[in-house]
């Protein structure tokens, strides 16, 4: 079964590798990412590149679509290789997932026009401009319309659980678990605007205004 | 101040980039990928590509050391340049930290001679011999020793949220939680090999013995 990661310039890389490391530990999974060129991309702020493998037309047809996040979704929203690829994958998919701002490029693609969906904390006035109903929640599925929804970054980890479970089977999913330690300890009750104060949400921006 | 994460043949990339991800939202860190040679390395099971933009000579004297695991981690530790570095770079470092198995780098380099310290469920036999003294705990702090141990894979979030905290303050640390929407919902309480059954640790034998 073939699992593509979609990748392109200032994504968010933790939207792809939380899903990648639960996905690439289950032998009947295999796993690609893909971009519009082969080759390194850079993810947001720069400091790390990773390795694109195929570009989107080599891969017309895989089981599972994952499409991460990050600042650099913006200038995908207007059309273009990712999002005809997503519309045109999505036919034949048994899933197609996103996380954090992923969805606007779902949404982008007409797949989430009048549905429940979610993304990251900041983007949800965007989520509802692109025709989806934005509600805060970590994980969002249609299944009847083989869709999965996951908020922000780390949310990512999260989901991919549940699609191991939906792709294989309850076991698959703990062992996969088990296998990258997924047993939390946030050390602050901080993982959303609503549990933080004025004085965190002012680092938040000013953090924002510099880096993505 | 400058943050080095080591990289390296059959990583495991989520070891590396959760902290990546949560330290480079913080604009007074600098963050690189070092390695031995510049270039492309391949992750785990050969999926994913990441990119080592200096080497360990170029990167002598960084701030805080990173050191992920993953199953590469066995060719390097009768010693050679990652275990060099590391010892190396411990000497001026703030603090020098590991994800997973990349303790069993720092046991190596003889940082933890006789100390507490952990690593993935699967490997604390290892990091006994390394001359550790293995516990089961997520993250292992010897501040005075400038040293920040994590358990597997997915604790490398939790680790660097704390180190966050260290090296700037609460409010940074809490504001990167934010941005990354870490406030985790693991669909089910599988992230030990304490916490789930027989079948469960049969899968897990048998993806270990097919996959990293």
């Amino acid at each position: 079964m073939q699992v593509a990661i979609a990748a392109f310039p200032r994504m968010t890389a933790l939207d792809a590798i939380g899903p990648y490391e639960v996905l690439q530990r289950i032998p009947s999974l295999d796993l690609v990412f893909v971009g519009e060129q082969r080759g390194e991309i850079r993810t947001e702020n720069g400091f790390l590149g990773l390795t694109v493998d195929a570009t989107y037309d080599e891969v017309p047809s895989p089981d599972v679509v994952v499409v991460p996040g990050g600042v650099g979704t913006r200038k995908l929203l207007d059309g273009g290789p990712l999002v005809d690829w997503t519309r045109d994958t999505y036919v034949g998919a048994h899933f197609t997932t996103s996380v954090c701002t992923g969805s606007l490029i779902l949404a982008a693609a007409g797949l989430l026009d009048g549905l429940e969906a979610t993304t990251h904390w900041s983007a949800m006035d965007k989520l509802a401009e692109l025709g989806a109903k934005p509600v805060t929640r970590r994980v969002i599925e249609h299944l009847g319309l083989r869709l999965i929804i996951a908020a922000g970054v780390s949310s990512g980890i999260d989901m991919a659980l549940r699609l191991a479970e939906l792709l294989v089977d309850t076991t698959a999913a703990k062992a996969t678990q088990t296998l990258i330690e997924y047993d939390p300890e946030p050390p602050f009750d901080a993982g959303h605007p609503s549990k933080v104060d004025a004085a965190v949400m002012a680092r938040v921006d000013e953090y924002r205004a510099v880096r993505a």
